[in-house]
């Protein structure tokens, strides 16, 4: 039996799967806030690289990673996929269960697959400095670590709770060059008319893509990065998925079911989306999104127009959402915490061609558990859930099966939320249906 | 050019290789503390299984690894080797600079290659709980995870000054079902005779292997574990180097400088013995060990016979000493804080086959700081040292020489250090010839 499967160096993929042309419904334009039209590609111009914006905007259905992308993913990649035998046995798996190692990384996730591509464009087309949001630290990890390689500086706003929470995550982030502020900070208006009305608040994702977007848009030669959500970065996270073809190619199995976590959608995406051209032509292969069940949006959101943050900055994208001013219960899958997920994943999800499913943060933890015990890693929170969605799907899976999922992270920064599960003080958070359908109701209305 | 080396996983070494028969120098035998005579297998029988007592003592030139084993190294190993181009241009070496990356185990380093092994023979034998001692925590972390693996109890005695400094080590062990206790322990004679002296003692490493030996002489089915120093440990650390040989056979290399850290000298002699023949037989392959200036053994230190521990609990080795209370500076490196260093190392030290180098910490750290610039992952400080070293090497090697350092674990939670390095708060301790002469007269003088 082949435990580890390594994709020989020089078969890493030269090329990112765009699923746009492959999408049985075009994906619905983003809106213009206030005039509800489509918006266009000048508009985005102040905060990205007209490079990313064309992918944002692409119909091709590959696009070549740039050669100096490709010398720093070789730093990690291809990344292996595991054979999670171990992990079978203890469950009494009929099937088999493969995970594909993202967190092989420097910065310890799948992040880096977008930051790093995100921190050569910008660098191509001048910017000397990008300032992004980070709620877990996940995020602003990877893109510092990417600035880091291509010589731009990185500002990082993160949201206050977690800045106070995770100072581990804070010096990682400073280790690699990036600077760093807890959010509402006073480095812009936003941030300072917050701490003004209320100088003990904590922050919120929502606040800090505020800040962040106010920065690039403040400061000459910035531009603001996100780290899930956009098409762009769905398109780079393809790269997990290509290279799991190849390497299920190389020991002869077909996948039957993908597995991965949902919080923006991206590493999910990347998993199961090159699979998308063969289950339209009739692969039964099965795509399994993993939720909590205390932020529900595939399992309980309402696919409509939505704001994409709190503060109703960003363009209307048409989602799986919970509401934009949905404020989800502090799991410790930061993460996972957003109100809503991809467009184009919810496209897919729209479509019936996916099958959604939510669980407890404790049933997650005890997969993590049990994935420690048996294949010896730590998972992060987040991933956990892929976890105890592919534990669920191999109990009932037959012989001829394969499961494969997504191991998005690891989990040695996030050892305190061990700490709270192994002392039996984690809760578990059912969302009440009518907090939902209110807030719905504050979302726009788009004719 | 190929940028990371796997090894084929059917070509994982099946066998150790124990350096013994191959000394120049038959190993000088551990003494009796009393009567300095020669000791027996017997007299190690109440703290180490059968087995290891027999790989102690062994003359076979390679030892089987069990298959039970093998299984468990399959987790992670073959551990990559690493091409570190990104390092070789940024110090204009002409030579090339490869890593072993051993901080991939599921404990972040090399010490699960003989925790591992030493929970399997214990198992073996019957024993149902294993005590030890730790430092840092990695090898806290790397015997609770083997002992998770087979189903073992694992007890650690963590020196409490660490215990308090490094909470994720605590929640770590903790997660892979270890017991943690602060040393001074209340669980210990020792223990408790030290915290009715000084309740506010904050421990040693001295200390805490009593405790632990005490523990496992004093409770049923319990053996103790020591993760460094000893033949069998070096001797399951011999895989690392075994591998490094197949993977440069396989692109044609062949090494002419190795690198490694030294505190009890596990890694770099599980790197560099198994080409100890060759060396033998005229090969001009160098072996560099690289130790703290702030504990500087084999720089400095006197080859003769010492206790291994501070309470001279131990049997009498003949090593490279500071003396046996020699109490080194706080550097962040804890792995590199001990007084002397494996028999085995020393021996080939003392034939002149190794050019021992010493560096202060903060050399390592910019080190450590570059190699995060250029090739992404954040080093332990132990493996900050040998990353100084190589550079060192590199820097008057030529076009045809190769330099591999081993990687000997990340540095994920030890970022406090880097927090202090960032911030200008380390400081470098040079030891005064004065403390080491007076340490050396309280040594045992054996006839």
């Amino acid at each position: 039996m082949l435990k580890r499967i390594f994709l020989p160096q020089d078969r890493m993929p030269t090329q990112w799967y765009n699923p746009m042309p492959d999408l049985p419904t075009p994906l619905a334009p983003p809106l213009n806030p206030e005039t509800h039209k489509p918006i266009t590609p000048d508009m985005l111009a102040p905060i990205f690289p007209d490079s990313l914006i064309a992918q944002e905007m692409s119909q091709e259905r590959f696009i070549d990673i740039p050669e100096a992308v490709q010398d720093i993913y070789r730093l990690w990649r291809p990344s292996p996929l595991v054979r999670a035998d171990r992990l079978e046995k203890a469950i009494g798996a009929k099937c088999r269960i493969y995970y594909k190692d993202e967190s092989v990384s420097p910065a310890g996730s799948h992040k880096p697959n977008t930051s790093v591509p995100q921190a050569y464009y910008n660098k191509m087309e001048g910017v000397e400095r990008l300032a992004t949001e980070t709620g877990a630290g996940q995020w602003g990890t990877a893109l510092s670590f990417a600035c880091a390689q291509y010589g731009l500086e990185c500002v990082v706003y993160m949201v206050k709770v977690s800045y106070e929470q995770k100072p581990y995550r804070k010096m990682l982030i400073n280790s690699y060059g990036g600077t760093i502020f807890a959010s509402p900070s006073e480095q812009t208006r936003t941030g300072r008319e917050m701490l003004a009305r209320d100088p003990g608040c904590k922050g919120s994702l929502g606040l800090a893509i505020s800040e962040a977007v106010e920065d690039a848009a403040t400061h000459d030669n910035t531009k603001y990065a996100l780290g899930s959500v956009l098409n762009h970065v769905i398109i780079h996270q393809t790269i997990t998925g290509l290279e799991v073809q190849a390497q299920l190619d190389m020991i002869g199995e077909k996948a039957t079911h993908l597995v991965g976590c949902v919080g923006g959608g991206s590493n999910f995406g990347g998993l199961v989306l090159p699979f998308l051209p063969k289950k339209l032509a009739g692969d039964p292969v099965r795509f399994i999104p993993v939720e909590p069940r205390a932020c529900p949006t595939l399992t309980r959101g309402e696919y409509r127009y939505d704001y994409g943050d709190m503060a109703r900055l960003t363009p209307l994208v048409k989602m799986h959402t919970l509401g934009h001013d949905f404020m989800p219960a502090p799991i410790h899958a930061g993460g996972l915490r957003y109100h809503g997920d991809a467009p184009i994943v919810c496209n897919v999800v729209a479509e019936g061609l996916c099958e959604p499913v939510a669980y407890f943060q404790t049933e997650c933890f005890e997969a993590a558990r049990l994935f420690l015990e048996t294949e010896g890693f730590l998972p992060a929170p987040e991933t956990s859930h892929a976890i105890k969605g592919a534990i669920e799907a191999a109990k009932t899976a037959g012989p001829d099966d394969v499961v494969v999922f997504l191991y998005s992270g690891h989990g040695l920064l996030d050892l305190a939320s061990y700490d709270a599960f192994n002392h039996g003080l984690l809760t578990n958070f059912e969302l009440p249906q009518r907090d939902i359908e209110e807030a719905l109701k504050r979302c726009p209305v788009v004719e």
